[in-house]
């Protein structure tokens, strides 16, 4: 690797959990050299100090950061400030990732049309190989799509899909909170947004659209809150047409060959199938006793990696025309 | 209570989560005495090495429990062996709760239609109070049934019932086995009887069919391993014909004056409100965004106490006369 | 006890973690009627809004509480702000149990010394029983104290002692802190205050001192911050001057009878001995193959009942004449 | 890496805590290709089914692995079962790691006194460089020896030295035992092998004796049991001859540039710095306020990597020649 390029990447936002986990897969990247890390209420520590495998550099406050000299920008800060940031870097020519929900949705990122693609690798990755910016997926849609996908681009769903979905405590962030203290959390177990309210259902719906060919299906999401650190797990109930002949061939037929997603054929995903990896892991089941079929699809995810800097990297590494398990293996 | 005469009591099967649940309780009860417990694997040992509160016996095999000279057995025994255990000390003319499946399911025990109930006090009060032998029900329909009940009454399912639901390690019971491990259970969640496969499907089904009036209504049950000690939270999913009005009316009107249901107006249950406590916390939401009425219930109990030994005492109370929720408080 | 007269007691700071099981034993406590509980930031919630058995009563300021109609005060607020609270409700009449670390050390409260006792009643029991104002210990010193009073009273100890104590998170409050999120907490484990730097060090010191007639024993002490709620282990390392031919006979000697502390013969205490009692668990053992002889005593306590609100209770039982475990078992 | 001949590995004992971890590094290790891996139990699994990393071969009896064919085989069998293994895979010629206890200690293993080493490379590089045999030290001593080494060496240590050590369940293995279930190591903690009576201890004696130039230091252990998945955390109170004029610098001194030691300056080492990293962070704080000197060194490894296949890994690549940190990073 002594003669290859590095290339230059900034984080913006690097010591929340997503930041954190991001310096460390950019760390250990063999094309990537981080040039700068930025943090508003730690600037002037050293990055170090956060991540111990990371480069002896010093977190800045964003406006320090030297945007122009960098080849690829992520984005790691708070929902609402994040699309601004991106814009900048964008416009100061660097690659920009954006880890925020502000570009998710198609609607509220019209300007972008051209430039941005939504970074979620196995459903869209010929769009991300040609992007300059990629919105990178919310940690809940990331696992719905992966599961859905290969009965909505079939057209197979036949009612309102049910997303029972459980969360680790990092997927909440690291902002003191009451209620994400450890003795709160631990021993404990509650849903929270219930009735639609979470903000990742316009991204879920928006994206399963397009998949199912414009028709929006009917989504169900509920959200809980698991007492561990990191790992999702959705359990989605999906009404169908018609029974199938075998349950999980679209999964394997669809994800055949992907680096990054395990298709389990006689068991079902749990957290520690993925906590610490950038795979998403898929089983199927059908239903027994009820009177119009209903199959249930369980995945799993590592919601740092796969749901946020994982995927990060593996979205930069299309867009640089490298070796998409390049740094995540 | 000096005057008051004590009723003697046996527990069969006292060394396993519930068994010691049970014992803890029934010593700070003021009523009864424990005249013995059973163990195979722990016979000879003083009870006290078990529950410190214990009084001094010494646990015994079953077959040496002088079932004839206690007025109540409860029966904690695995499912299959317990039945034989009930009809014996029922024989022996001690009044029975049988905290196994084996009575529950009402086909499962023709010969008991006269003498057995299905121990859910507050849908079966009248019944339980004339029993001299209850089926206590099991963890996960406890909580089903009693978020279920004030709509299946009415007759408001209008379409299968997902009930999605989450259960502490002591569920499993205290058997040795590799997945039960900590490191195995820590840091982790799945699903598991995936499809309608799991055993208390069959006595939901039976007694959500009597409480709609008979037709049994579609049910789809997946249950989930929590990494944490004690507690169930149940998430389900009901379609309605129509909207409610005030969707949580019928729980509070059915429920008003239960002292151990706790009907929650403004926020969702969460395991940390009932563990520890025999009572049952209920919610509900409406669910927005689809075109057919969707009412999300979420109910929350300790599988040990409201979802075993605590509804075994409340049923002991029951039975024999005594305020019901004497040593539960 | 309907005939029986009820103690009106008030809860000076009662949201945070050990307010909270103060309010839980009141409520069961069958002498007293929880008659006010403040709360700078709750005031105006429902008290059963943070506790669910307790008395349909609202949250005041420390202000608001009518002092003079409360027979007993709980002082349950942060170090520093205590003392003045507890002094008032003393001089209006109020019998006063402080909970925290301002009047503890005897140096810090000259004023009170003919009023107020330190509220470890299994080493000051007479003292507690006449004194209108109480000093209730700390979580470390109740279990490092109860520990090593035997050897203390027979001059036993020989050198520097070690107390090397691991707690739960609870101990160090309610209070929003990153340190603190399950995150950090999880599948952590770490050393804190090390070096002789806590602050409930002078407490032992001085309590240690006046057991071993005058002359402060050398301590060590090193906290240990665990990944559980509840519960202090310590594990205490005593260099004697001779070898005991029994060793745990001083500690069945000096606690035989007592209710709240259990010497083990057989084993050594866990957390799980004692969480959710107010029992203290002890347990000694000989080090092989050491030049000068050398105990270890562990012991363990539940933090927030034996540690606090527990001994708080038991403290007020002795101070009013009530039986010493009542509402405590 | 293509031109670049693979070594061939063979791992027997391939399906407790430190096989599956030993697995998944040599799986991503440059320069080793997995031929063949042993399980009594499982013999006839895929590999993949337990380290989804893992090359496609299946698991065989210790009795097939072709040693023969094996240019270095890792042992992780059972004490006692182990140096018979490890005995016939030097005899096949191949260089070998062996991870049980079985040749730790000098005394047992005099027949090999020419060929082995003490795995533990920032201790005895030069020797684990030319030996063809290497016992991996076990988990508490590699904290130990690494905290301990810079004093011992230094003839510092001027008393018993206190090692008061805390281990998550992995360390216990995986064997399905009724205190090692989630319900029972959840919200627990304590202390076993108190007294000076861990199998560990005859090791740290013995390396620390040779690290002191011969004279034994007296050792005091106390292993407890963490409620974590992985890690070791030890506190370790060593009484000094005389006060040190800056207490880190023995420690800064002898471990400059080591890769994989930090001397934290700033803060005390906790769990989540070293879990999932082969690193042992190291800590030292001088005790205030007791009369002869006393230095506390805090010290933490990740029980599985640093303290079992991570420093495998490490010994191999020593023995091979190659850059120490390869496939560590």
């Amino acid at each position: 690797m002594n003669d290859r390029e590095f290339v230059s990447a900034a984080v913006l936002g690097a010591t929340g959990y997503v930041g954190r986990e991001l310096i460390r897969l950019l760390a250990g990247h063999p094309r990537i050299r981080i040039a700068a890390a930025s943090s508003e209420g730690a600037a002037g520590t050293p990055l170090r100090a956060l991540v111990p495998s990371a480069p002896a550099i010093t977190l800045q406050r964003a406006e320090e950061v030297p945007l122009g000299e960098c080849q690829v920008a992520f984005v790691c800060l708070p929902h609402g400030e994040a699309a601004a940031w991106s814009e900048r870097a964008y416009a100061a020519g660097a690659m920009v990732v954006d880890l925020s929900q502000d570009l998710r949705v198609a609607a509220a990122r019209p300007e972008w049309a051209e430039q941005a693609g939504y970074g979620l690798p196995e459903l869209h990755r010929e769009r991300i190989r040609e992007a300059r910016l990629v919105a990178n997926p919310g940690c809940y849609p990331t696992a719905a799509l992966l599961a859905l996908a290969p009965l909505l681009r079939r057209g197979l769903v036949a009612g309102p899909v049910i997303i029972d979905a459980a969360s680790g405590v990092t997927g909440a962030g690291r902002t003191p909170r009451a209620d994400l203290l450890f003795a709160e959390v631990a021993e404990n177990f509650l849903a929270y947004a219930v009735g639609n309210t979470h903000r990742h259902l316009a991204e879920m719906r928006d994206q399963a659209g397009a998949l199912g060919g414009g028709a929006e299906p009917e989504l169900v999401f509920t959200p809980h809150l698991l007492p561990v650190r990191r790992g999702i797990l959705e359990t989605i109930y999906v009404p169908l047409g018609e029974r199938l002949a075998e349950p999980a061939a679209p999964w394997r037929e669809d994800y055949e060959g992907e680096p990054f997603v395990e298709v389990l054929e006689t068991r079902l995903p749990t957290l520690q199938d993925v906590v610490g990896t950038n795979r998403v892991a898929v089983g199927v089941r059908e239903v027994d006793g009820v009177s119009t079929p209903l199959l249930i699809v369980v995945a799993a995810i590592d919601n740092l990696l796969k749901g946020a800097a994982g995927q990060a990297v593996q979205n930069l590494n299309l867009m640089s025309g490298w070796p998409e398990t390049e740094g995540l293996l």
